[in-house]
């Protein structure tokens, strides 16, 4: 029945636009199973089997389940075995309507998208003639209180490129506004060698991820795995807080989190300009995801401005797993109130490379954020995000062994298990009842749901977990 | 006319078959124009107009020209003042069938394709089912003699990827092939100290391009401007050979060149290895790209290669400008006649990202190759690359004063200019002209031309050089 749903609303966006229009209780993407249905072990023969097929060409020991993309819709995969399975993890949480959300499937349909798509310019050099309208409506959609934009392909470049804009920021103010590099400099730098290529560092958290290429590596510190045998910057790295919850029943011990962690935050950014390695920048996330969803607060984040204003250090926030909604507000720093003050490159060729980001994908954006504002989808994550954590926390009263310390922001959302083993044997027994979940840390369980999870969705999860729960021995 | 012969290519494939199998001294790509034409200053009123729209939001001094992606075709950018440009540069050497080739076009015309574009998965862990089979497929058509691949997305993070892999390598011999990561080891490199994270290093060559972001940055030595003010590692740089033309003039001189070079890479890895920070790798460019089109002799790659193999290094090719058939084979370092050892990581989530590619883009890589087997493009290339070696040598001889060292391979080739004030001067004015080059090093300009780049674009980038060298003063 259902596939033959999917296949009538690929066809035809005016059945999608009446589904939602007159049936808003129901599915925001039409086409939707009514729960998961699981018909094998998952992973089942297929992707067993297709996974033998993979490791001929490369180290493949991650892979999960081979999923079958025509067949998925909105939140449910369907795997290669024919199961159907609904997804709370969304690609390492990187598919914000789904799949196969009818207005995305439509983003390539006019020839002008099209050859957007297929004639990938250097942006940096040749743009199109839309490429300058584009980034102003995207800046306004997404960004109103900041300036500027620079798109990039991935969350690693973006960082190694915010760390760069950073350094250049901070010898501009060393070496005074509007003067020239010296020759001493200019020599220098080709060889890796100070003064051009300074001692400055970025200061980062333990626990946080920032990505894995050698710079944004040297920030990450969530599992020695994605370190091991790789040379690093000896970059100053702090605690970040580590919260007790409920929240409002360890207001005093949290705030004393947050001293402490902040004090170990001043004394390293002291004793590493001592080192003659000062601290350009701190890089942190707003909520730790990889690293288990820790959180800070508000307070926390206001403070850390504020230290590295007082010693003339650039404060980077890395939203991309918080970024885009599922907190509930666009970007999740809104949530803090900063300040918001800018930095931008002043000279060429500096913050640049071949392609500049890839005017295809802004094409998927633009749709993206269309339905995001078409269908209020901000105010479906607060409502399912709500809904969510009430369950979480009833499951948390009846099962007080098992789970604890509910936490995050709209339906971004995670969990503790008593233990390792425990979290990944939910994770195990959620997936053979049709549950894709994620862990993070060191036992904990994220959500990372798309921003089209609705109270329904929340209720079949909260349904199959409680199950699980019971069935825990 | 030939706007309308766009039109109906786009819309039938039919018509491009039967253009091509008939009239195969004509056009790759039909519905090019005849040559260049040029109605305004380049840029024109329009291009400068939306680069003060682009300014607004983003650092954009490197921008040449706003496009038309619209009516660009084959080896013709159209830019925002329809001026009708030959381009010998390609975005960077980026777009091998050059601009809305049809069968480019036809990409994402089944259902299956566009659903494979817009629901872009985890490849590490929820691949398509698909995936294994057009991993090997691609391994098949592009790379015979290496049995492993991992699709990055961009040069930079290729490298940083392969430097991580080499690295793993290096400490896997070091440690003892099976044995386990010490505790010493696991909680050290989440601090970023060694031993988890090792003092070793990667050596390159001045003159070399290999990226932008920080450890690939480590590698580059081009120019001054892609390095200031971004700490680097401090790793061995030895000199990258440079030789006298013509080839044959001067055979002594340049195999003295390259036991010069070869001598001081071994010193560099002597001298690193007492220092402690071993080279684990050797990057380099078959030809240095950016840096000036530097090439090197298959004799200097392969004594590379021995010294690498003889100290247990790893020696990696950067073929992100040479790979893919301007050189006339699809790598340019099987012209260097090669062994073909291999490396691949032993356990997950060390060579890993979120992505891990992307299915779209290969759809598009799929098309292309299809292409460059189907019509032959590699003959096409030595074709080309034959008269257009040829004109330029001849100009050398007509302008002795002007030009010089013509080089490169296919229709990867370069010249020198007397001084980089002439060479500036005649980017500029070739521009003016209708035709689109790239400069690189101090005082060379390069070809990028697409592989449809047939013997009569030739002759029409020759003749208008010609005419530059004319009227230079």
């Amino acid at each position: 029945m259902w596939s033959k749903l999917i296949r009538h609303t690929t066809e035809s966006s005016r059945i999608f636009e009446t589904y939602v229009r007159y049936a808003c209780t129901s599915s925001l993407v039409p086409g939707e199973p009514d729960g998961p249905c699981v018909k094998t072990a998952v992973p089942g023969p297929q992707s067993k089997s297709l996974l033998g097929e993979l490791s001929k060409v490369q180290q493949c020991g991650t892979v999960q389940l081979f999923i079958n993309y025509d067949k998925s819709i909105g939140n449910y995969l369907v795997d290669a075995d024919d199961n159907v399975i609904l997804d709370t993890y969304t690609q390492i949480s990187s598919m914000p309507l789904g799949y196969n959300h009818p207005e995305v499937l439509k983003s390539f349909s006019s020839d002008h998208n099209l050859k957007s798509l297929v004639n990938r310019p250097a942006l940096g050099v040749f743009p199109g003639m839309d490429w300058p309208q584009k980034l102003q409506n995207l800046l306004k959609e997404v960004s109103p209180n900041l300036p500027n934009i620079t798109p990039m392909m991935c969350g690693s470049c973006s960082n190694e490129n915010a760390f760069k804009s950073i350094f250049i920021a901070y010898r501009r103010k060393q070496r005074g506004e509007n003067k020239d590099f010296s020759d001493d400099e200019k020599e220098s730098t080709v060889r890796n060698q100070p003064p051009g290529s300074p001692k400055l560092s970025i200061l980062s958290f333990f626990g946080a991820f920032h990505g894995r290429t050698l710079g944004s590596l040297s920030t990450t510190h969530s599992k020695f795995i994605h370190k091991m045998d790789i040379p690093a910057f000896d970059w100053p790295i702090a605690h970040f807080p580590r919260y007790r919850y409920p929240l409002e029943d360890n207001v005093r011990e949290n705030a004393e989190e947050d001293s402490k962690c902040l004090a170990e935050v001043e004394e390293l950014m002291e004793s590493f300009c001592k080192r003659g390695v000062p601290v350009a920048g701190v890089i942190v996330e707003p909520i730790q995801a990889e690293g288990g969803d820790n959180e800070g607060s508000p307070e926390f984040f206001r403070c850390l401005q504020k230290i590295c204003k007082e010693r003339g250090s650039y404060l980077l926030f890395d939203e991309v797993q918080t970024g885009g909604g599922p907190t509930g507000r666009f970007w999740c720093h809104q949530h803090f109130d900063l300040e918001s003050p800018r930095i931008s490159p002043k000279l060429p060729y500096r913050i640049f490379n071949t392609w500049m980001g890839d005017p295809g994908k802004l094409i998927l954006l633009e749709n993206i954020l269309n339905v995001i504002k078409t269908y209020n989808l901000l105010g479906q994550v607060q409502r399912t995000g709500d809904r969510l954590r009430c369950g979480l926390l009833e499951l948390e009263k009846e099962f007080p062994c098992y789970i604890d310390s509910t936490r995050g922001r709209g339906t971004f959302l995670a969990f503790n298990a008593a233990t390792t083993e425990l979290r990944d044997d939910i994770l195990k027994r959620l997936k053979q009842k049709g549950v894709q979940t994620g862990g993070c840390g060191i036992k904990s369980i994220r959500l990372r749901p798309a921003l089209v999870f609705q109270e329904h969705h929340a209720d079949i999860f909260l349904d199959i977990f409680r199950q699980v729960l019971k069935e825990t021995k």
